[in-house]
């Protein structure tokens, strides 16, 4: 199924957590939970407001030799009825402020700490302040009953 | 992190939900959200329990290819303090009823029942039943501060 571009703005806009896929150097998987925002149908993810220094390299060292990653939008829930994904194909690379316009880059820091109140108190970047931008060239959605897209709601975890 | 195999045993049996992410023929990857059971350290994933047979067949092709799979396993909560992730990199494989001793098979499919009570009224398998079966081969974990994995609890939604 595919969703207007409406209704992927939403999800990305109410969803604090994607899980996103890379490749490895011996051609593996490495997954890891993301936190992210949309800005202008781009994906933007900081690197790293959360202690987790090891695995951001990985991630690292994989997009830069091979960008393609996957994410994967979904919320649990025990009622299957309510069940739902998007799955998002994109080119990712790693940003630092030289690499975008001050507009971009500033509008970015901005919906960060507008999505996630959370970076009140917990600093933004560790380090050189750095953004994985993933470019999405396809996407795929799936729910278990007709879904509202543009109504979505995240609940109790936004 | 490394965690101690009753605390993994205990992430896997509370959490109801994993991102698995395996690898295409194009060596890009592709994410999804799935449901599994661990048996005897092994996990157990059934294909297919809910109504999205395209992305399970590209699953299968994935794996029949590369056996390679990582998966994620954590939940969002919007107190960061609380988040933790375990990840898991194993060998993937489909199987089905021929492929595994009957007490094995038999094994799975109680405790898919167990955790699930959602397969009361949801049909368990679509077409031959199979099964994605994924031995682990290295895991890592992290959390936001200490946590008591061996208590771990999903809360509402398991």
């Amino acid at each position: 199924m595919q969703l207007e571009s409406e209704q992927l703005a939403r999800v990305l806009a109410v969803a604090p957590v994607a899980r996103l896929a890379s490749v490895g150097a011996d051609g593996a998987p490495h997954v890891v939970p993301i936190v992210f925002v949309a800005v202008d149908g781009v994906l933007y993810s900081p690197i790293d407001g959360k202690p987790k220094r090891g695995t951001d390299l990985q991630r690292l060292r994989n997009v830069a030799r091979r960008p393609d990653v996957s994410l994967v939008i979904d919320r649990y829930e025990a009622d299957w009825r309510r069940l739902w994904w998007v799955r998002i194909d994109a080119a990712a690379q790693a940003v630092t402020g030289a690499d975008l316009s001050s507009a971009v880059w500033n509008g970015v820091i901005a919906a960060l700490r507008g999505k996630y109140p959370q970076y009140a108190s917990v600093p933004l970047f560790d380090g050189v302040p750095t953004l994985l931008r993933m470019t999405p060239h396809r996407h795929a959605a799936w729910s278990a009953q007709m879904l509202d897209w543009e109504t979505l709601d995240w609940g109790d975890l936004a």
